[in-house]
């Protein structure tokens, strides 16, 4: 059914964040943001305004990033999904869409997003996963790393893991989970909250990393999550580890009820 | 143990065939024989000419090739994987070394090979698998393609199944085995001959997708496989889903025996 009112479409993406510098449009580099609005300006012969849910760095990967954005008229999911795909590079994909309420808003309405950073046990990953996981030389020590996991969990001032050239205002966040899981060669945090820091989890890993490797005692993190007087994070782990995972909203992740699947 | 006596060293390979112009050393291009020559090279102080089991073609990918070449000086193995990865860029990785009697030649001593067409069954691959399969909108038919896959098996020659610009000479070779398998949303052709004519792996694939797709029959496939004179065979499939998995010999697959694995 087409319409002449304009209608909020909400899409999810994912993308290998390599040869991107990341999702805010910048006027000379290549961004996520930039070849998504072009993409879409193709399709639909609109000038289009997305609106992302992360705002992700140079490198990071998204298995599951929320956009919506305004069009002029209706539009048919199939349409909007393998247009899209068409106008697209291969290393980024719409895996689903949706038509959305008037007030839904990718990264106002957000009560939640995950986020997964992937080290790789050794020193030799295959080339196929080499873009998307940290090699770790020596083997950190797990239990260690799951110790400290659990002390991110709950509300913290997290102004000590943030980057300089953040933007400004409060650094308080709630996390809602935290954990180390095991994935073959892989070794994968998990980490849950309701928004993150610019720069928030790549330092939250390079942190719990100085810790495993004994650099770092638990103690000292749980003074600096008390306190952000009480000295400093350690370093941010690379870009390429990470991946924005999932976007929760309240009427469930992605792109949410009534969405058509491009996969399958 | 050093020595001054030279040596054979047999190197297992794994590479992203992307950005590749193949294996073969071209003066214009990059490819995966150069980029190893240069990284053994710079690692050993030493003028490398290595010898690769498969000739591959432009963006076709590695998980198992394997390569010969001289020292003029015994080596640790360890030191040969990991000093050869620091020098290499991530797309190529050395997965495994041994040192091989005087007379292994990873061409000549070869006993056969496997490769892998990956298909991915829907419209949509994600970004991490997109540079390795291709998208079949129309879901082939997976019992004639079993089918196809039977009558491969054998010694024919395949002369209709090689690409011009092929090297002259016998054009017959003996598959051992040919099927397609399902893994979630890839469907796997796995062929495993004792050798391969240029361009032959995608032309069959090409040609079985004719088939899957009502363009061609059994018979007619069966009767090209009697008298190359028969008619056509298809069109090549493209080769960002080729890859050449395994290389065997008298005394094993891969590096062989008394290996170092670098993962793990």
């Amino acid at each position: 059914v087409y319409s002449a009112r304009p209608v909020i479409a909400r899409l999810e993406l994912a993308w290998d964040g390599t040869r991107y510098a990341g999702w805010q449009r910048q006027l000379d580099a290549v961004t996520i943001q930039q070849t998504l609005e072009e993409a879409l300006a193709r399709l639909t012969g609109e000038a289009v305004a997305v609106i992302g849910a992360g705002r992700t760095d140079a490198g990071v990967h998204a298995h599951g990033q929320v956009v919506s954005f305004r069009l002029g008229r209706d539009f048919q999911l199939s349409g909007l999904i393998h247009g899209a795909n068409h106008h697209l590079p291969a290393d980024l994909r719409v895996l689903a869409a949706a038509a959305a309420p008037e007030d839904f808003h990718a990264r106002r309405s957000a009560i939640a997003k995950e986020y997964r950073y992937r080290l790789w046990r050794g020193r030799t990953p295959p080339p196929e996963r080499a873009p998307f996981v940290v090699p770790t030389e020596a083997d950190p020590a797990v239990d260690t790393l799951a110790a400290a996991a659990r002390l991110l969990v709950g509300e913290h001032d997290f102004a000590p893991f943030s980057v300089t050239g953040g933007a400004p205002g409060p650094t308080v966040r709630r996390i809602f989970s935290a954990a180390w899981e095991s994935n073959g060669h892989e070794l994968i945090f998990r980490v849950t909250g309701e928004g993150f820091l610019r720069g928030m989890v790549r330092r939250l890993v390079g942190t719990q990393l100085e810790l495993a490797r004994g650099r770092r005692t638990l103690d000292s993190l749980a003074d600096l999550l008390a306190d952000p007087g009480a000295g400093e994070a350690g370093p941010s782990a690379p870009a390429r580890g990470l991946a924005l995972e999932r976007v929760d909203y309240a009427d469930g992740p992605g792109a949410g009820p009534g969405s058509l699947r491009a996969v399958g």
